[in-house]
């Protein structure tokens, strides 16, 4: 069934209260660490802290949303002020000696850990770029441009960081062009910057060539260098939720482009595809793993209902639909709209929990954890209501 | 409620015939790879192959357990030609040339990871034991013997293997004393080494000055060197089953010691506390993780039950019952097989199922991937069994 513009309107209005008045107040003032800078973001359902230590993405991506919201919905002294916290104990305790950054740190900034990947890296660069356009700090957008910079560089020269995995099998992720691919939006869209367009492109073109199989309608998670299917369990497992976040990166690249009808096809069949896959028919919800050929999965978690999937299915969904007008993507986007809010949502305290069982029953109370934090949840909020207002105005 | 020398002659029987008519041949002689030597483990429900990997502690794990039914139960040729399959695989293909063992292998041998832990070769030590025993197999015993030597030094010489973590928040785990004291057992009772003794000595006095904390009932995952609660996620997460597990191992060298007075009770002890917070009142079974203040815990699978948690504290609560003669770990004994039985076990094919929901309904069909194989449930039900035979023919 058809949105009318009541509906519409009705969404836009529904997304703007919970971003402001639930999702934005249950994170902060309260996480700003005013002692030690950054944010305090390892939260139960009540907001009460459970762990005082720091996930480097997380404290990125809070500074990029406090940024964001700063830059987009309105300049509010508070929000450019908390955003510099997250900027400073960034900048200040989350880079190594070798220039890499570290993943989990304590509340005062000492390393506990770094990983073999680069998204801290990737969320700094939103983070410093969107504080840049905030603030008009010049040092913060010369950071955010040398880091993207870095971030190339690791996405394009092998064996620049630790492999975990031998050279007897490679394999290439999908994280790494989508990752890049919303990394460069997102800094074209702040401070701007002329490589964007070109590695967009690219990154593009290598999920459409590698990772999309039309043949058997499914966007691989992970595939050998070439493009083919690495036929084993960690070869063969997808990540839905995941595979159509990548989906509405392509299709906001599409509008950037005048709607660019091949981008919008790109996009719309990778949601068509990883839907089919993950949409759970007889419970409701997005499953996190599936395996191309439908054999069991090695990761525990794998019919679980995390929050993040649902968030990116709503966009997309959404995005989709507002791009097409092809009424299945208002269903679709309907179907898991009302799932998440109905689940995931904490009446009492707001925010969203984070895990689910399959059946939709809450398996634990955490809204805030080294991998949870104010990030998905109110991107796909403001998000959506960004996209809504300016569809609600033509 | 007691159990009654014929209850106790019928769980004999059921675990001979479990072990001997439904485990076993659920994996062999299939699983035997004839072309490459090893063994082929990661199976479906029906014994299908879903992948062809070779996952090295598995690997071990089953060469381990031909060999040991070879010495304890029937000197049957396919177990001791099984045996060898396996022992030869390993020792031709899971060594790298700094001596370290992989983790994950192919089909024929060439490794795929490696990683920072050397449970690889503590379950090498005990499957080249075990088979020396049952082959006379000098060769094999020297490499045990040298094997057991290597896991020492790793064990005892911080900074030997790459470290996970930076020298911010130094932790250990129990997992380290834990797998020696039983890795040592296992050499001890096969081949003899005069290393053993003291050496089960220091890891079970470890595990009793820094890991067992009687104020609060609770055996700790993991804590600071000295012994302290580390207060945040991680240091905060138990593992009721493995702590069970341990305690096994020390009601085990208890035994060995003329029952041990102090050895008993400090196993009793241990799996009062941890059958205290794991046990699942509301819905049977063992919960994966637990916080120790019961805050939330970051491991998405924290409530599922698992499979070998239930193998685990099937063993330790038999053998706490058969040592003490105190009826609760009668009542308990009684609680987790039953449950484990009729929720596991797969009445059609055969063997358990690995992944339960918290509500006891099947997460996933594997019987075997990269952690599960031919290895927890054989050797509960060959323990027991044997454990019952002492206890009847007295």
């Amino acid at each position: 069934m058809h949105y009318t513009q009541e509906d519409l309107s009705a969404l836009r209005n529904f997304y703007s209260n919970q971003l402001l008045n639930d999702t934005v107040p249950f994170w902060f003032p309260r996480s700003i660490d005013t002692e030690y800078g950054g944010y305090l973001l390892m939260r139960d359902q009540d907001g009460t802290l459970i762990d005082d230590d720091k996930a480097v993405w997380i404290q990125g991506r809070a500074a990029w949303l406090l940024s964001t919201l700063y830059n987009t919905v309105e300049q509010k002294a508070e929000w450019l002020e908390g955003a510099k916290s997250g900027i400073d104990f960034l900048n200040k305790h989350c880079f190594d000696a070798d220039g890499q950054m570290f993943f989990h740190v304590t509340r005062r900034g000492e390393p506990l850990r770094k990983r073999r990947y680069f998204f801290s890296e990737t969320f700094a660069t939103i983070a410093n770029a969107a504080y840049a356009k905030a603030s008009g700090d010049e040092q913060a957008a010369a950071l955010a441009r040398d880091l993207f910079g870095r971030c190339i560089r690791y996405a394009t020269t092998p064996g620049l960081l630790p492999p975990k995995f031998t050279g007897t099998r490679p394999a290439k992720g999908i994280g790494v062009p989508m990752i890049m691919i919303n990394t460069a939006q997102q800094l074209r869209e702040t401070i701007g910057d002329p490589r964007c367009d070109e590695w967009i492109d690219k990154w593009i073109e290598e999920i459409r060539r590698d990772f999309v199989k039309d043949d058997i309608r499914c966007v691989m998670e992970q595939v050998a260098p070439d493009g083919s299917i690495i036929d084993h369990i960690d070869g063969r497992t997808l990540n839905p939720g995941h595979a159509i976040e990548g989906a509405w990166f392509i299709l906001h690249e599409a509008r950037y482009r005048n709607n660019d009808p091949e981008l919008i096809a790109l996009g719309c069949k990778m949601i068509d595809y990883m839907w089919e896959r993950g949409w759970d028919e007889a419970q409701g919800g997005i499953l996190y793993f599936r395996d191309v050929y439908d054999k069991p999965v090695q990761e525990y978690w794998q019919d679980m209902k995390f929050w993040w999937p649902h968030n990116e299915v709503i966009i997309a969904t959404l995005l989709a639909y507002l791009m097409t007008g092809d009424e299945k993507y208002a269903d679709r986007h309907r179907l898991v709209h009302d799932y998440a809010y109905r689940h995931f949502h904490d009446k009492v305290h707001g925010e969203w929990f984070g895990y689910l069982h399959r059946d939709g029953s809450l398996a634990q109370t955490a809204k805030g954890n080294l991998f949870k934090g104010p990030f998905h949840l109110p991107r796909q909020e403001w998000y959506c209501m960004m996209q809504l207002n300016a569809y609600l105005q033509k």
